[in-house]
């Protein structure tokens, strides 16, 4: 059955563990195979409702009936774990085990991907810890939902101000946004009969607080000026209070008896926009290229490694990892795509074909493979390349002597039967 | 009448400006005149419902019967100005213009005064601004309420630890704690039915982030082993939800009976224990000593004099600046102590006195007055302290060359009648 996936894990000293295997499990689920992506996750400070808020995002991706998404008044709320208590519970990234199909206007079927973070600045995180996971998030999410209590205060943009620094870079680079979408999520807003919920009071907001004014200290303006640029999408929602049941209910199950009418609204207005399959920014891109789950199991791994040094990054290095993710991933991809062919024709269910048969089959896919990698656009310039185009050889060369030897196995086993 | 009064402005170029004479209005009062004092201060992030909560301070303050103190059902709530709205409102920091006189155990009257803050974090203030008026909350005041939402947070810590280090220089030099009393006032409280309202379940709360835990990062762990130490006493207060009549309608004018009954109950709770007049930090000392508004008046100048280079002075600036502003408001007290006395006998309403008899006066009331700065507990040293004994023999001497000036005016009026 589906639930929530711990994928990474933080240790009691502070080292962050990315479990391949699990992410693998989900990025590689047949229903996502070669399927484009869509990753929408959610950060933010803990105990804020997030686990609460995606209970909902999932109950909208699991209707059946569109209109009634939002489920049965006396309905308790499953899926990740939201409760109560003010110690920490979801350490590190969980990712809903299984991708959710929605179809792009065209008519092409993507995956759709949830997943949770831990909050920030709880007593036995650190600053780090926490840049660290909101980092990440950014990187691979297409669409990041910043959960942020009460107000867009001057402290949520400083935490934005790395990647704004990074931003400008890869755009100097490559001309091209390096994030997609960050929805900023405000909840509690009290000041509704002020700045109204929703998307119109959040862009209100957003300008406001993002307008440079004279006199204004310079730390931000960095962040302020480019935050529009660096984002190919910036977007903020007023949510209501849910009401004192929710926040202060032990035996508070989530069902939708027991919220308040105005936030029942408004989540009917947030989540099927944030689910609108015809954003363009809907879809995880990077350097301009949509992509699939194969290429954002790489980036994930590449970023994972970067930060494993313990340190945050400079904005270069960053650039430069992101660079490296990229080829990482072109050469995933032309790799999938030759053993894909060639367990069509060779696999272990396929029977003996002759060497000769064999080799031409080499040639032609090995060389579509290529191809592909050298077509694919790639970040960090023909040098960079060069050095993962000699890698995809080798592996390639390595999988043909595999298949070779197996092929030859078949054989054997043809005299001795 | 009685009002809020804006003593710390802040420039649109950041600086900050002392408003002396407002300042001295409120702090030479006369019914404050040589008493010891008490500066109960909120301070925290704006939109909190700290001026708010303040006006509940008032009303106890004002009261004429203790037990009926928290006001009728549909009163509105006035005073410090609380509002909706989620810009920013008050700026710099705010003195009600009154002191409020109580009883020590020992029958001793104390003037009893209240300040409100800034908030830190709106998009208008940086980062300097707002440790800036936290640093100066916390020096000048004796019982210092820091408000906050939600949680105790470590982000929340580490706005402690410019003070962990300066108390820990300060402890070293003058064996005495330089801060007194600090409540964390957490407001909107979730967990209740896991951790109890009030000061029971904020010492819990309190304990909990405190503990130094293996494997935890070490950027902390100053405040935390040494926030006991600095402060003469901590504590934490858990305060629930004012209910969202309070929080969402315009209309609300602060009337109790639209207030959430556990809010009142927990007011009741813990205003009255905030004031409690045998509470040994209730009376502001520095360096050991209670100290009187004159004397406050003066650590308010050097305080603010210090932070007027537009950086955080650093923890041994502040502790040299606190030892000036101490030799200072010694001699402030010596001073007034020579006035007053000499006002006494030959001030502009008292008749012409020989000129033997004025200089046999002022040797003695000079003696006290010298004697009196001397006896006075001081920090910095002898060397320090034989500077500001100079600059007080000065002055002195200037004043004494007034009185006798005034005095043979007398005499010249005496003759032309
Ligand atoms: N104040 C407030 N509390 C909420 C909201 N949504 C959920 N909660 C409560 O916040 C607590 C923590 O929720 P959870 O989703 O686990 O928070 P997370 O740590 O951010 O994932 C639960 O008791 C929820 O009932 C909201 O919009 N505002
Ligand atoms: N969530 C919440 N809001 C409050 C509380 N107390 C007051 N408010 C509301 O918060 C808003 C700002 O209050 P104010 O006292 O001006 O905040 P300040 O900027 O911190 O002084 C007002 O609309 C109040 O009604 C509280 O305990 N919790
Ligand atoms: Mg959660
Ligand atoms: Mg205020």
């Amino acid at each position: 059955t589906a639930g929530p996936v711990q994928i990474v894990t933080i240790t009691p000293d502070h080292k962050f563990i990315l479990d391949e295997k699990k992410l693998k499990e989900i990025l590689y689920h047949r229903r996502a195979q070669g399927k484009k992506i869509s990753l929408v996750s959610i950060a933010g400070d803990f105990r804020k409702g997030k686990s609460f808020m995606l209970d909902f995002f999932l109950r909208y991706l699991r209707a059946k009936n569109q209109k009634e998404w939002i489920g049965k008044e006396s309905e308790p709320l499953k899926g990740f774990d939201w409760r109560g208590g003010a110690g920490r519970h979801t350490t590190g990234m969980i990712m809903w085990s299984e991708p959710f199909i929605m179809s792009l206007p065209n008519g092409e079927e993507i995956a759709v991907l949830l997943m949770d973070t831990q909050g920030t600045f709880d007593s036995n995180s650190t600053v780090f810890e926490n840049a660290f996971i909101f980092a990440l998030t950014l990187l691979v999410s297409s669409v990041t939902v910043y959960n942020i209590m009460h107000n867009l205060q001057e402290d949520n943009l400083q935490h934005l101000s790395f990647f704004a620094e990074y931003g400008v870079l890869a755009l100097d680079a490559y001309h091209t946004s390096p994030f997609q979408q960050l929805t900023f999520l405000v909840r509690d807003w009290q000041f509704e009969y002020e700045t109204p919920y929703g998307f119109h009071g959040g862009e209100e907001v957003l300008t406001n607080r993002l307008q440079i004014r004279p006199n204004q200290h310079h730390d931000l303006e960095l962040v302020r000026s480019r935050l529009r640029q660096c984002f190919r999408k910036v977007n903020c929602f007023l949510m209501p209070h849910p009401g004192l049941k929710v926040t202060n209910r032990r035996e508070f199950d989530g069902r939708l008896e027991d919220i308040e009418k105005d936030f029942k609204t408004q989540l009917q207005s947030l989540i099927p926009e944030l689910f609108r399959s015809d954003n363009a920014n809907f879809v995880k891109e990077i350097n301009g290229e949509q992509i699939t789950s194969t290429q954002l199991f790489e980036y994930f791994r590449t970023y994972c490694a970067v930060f494993a040094s313990g340190e945050l990054p400079s904005p270069k290095a960053m650039l430069e990892a992101t660079a490296e993710a990229n080829n990482l991933a072109a050469k995933a991809v032309s790799k999938e795509f030759y053993t894909r062919a060639m367990e069509q024709h060779c696999g272990g269910d396929r029977p003996y074909i002759h060497p000769n048969q064999l080799d031409a089959l080499h040639q032609e896919v090995y060389r579509q493979s290529i191809e592909k990698f050298r077509c694919a656009r790639k970040m960090g310039g023909e040098e960079m390349s060069q050095t993962y185009l000699q890698d995809l050889e080798n592996e390639l060369a390595e999988q043909y002597s595999n298949y070779k030897k197996h092929n030859d196995s078949k054989n054997v086993f043809a005299f001795s039967r």
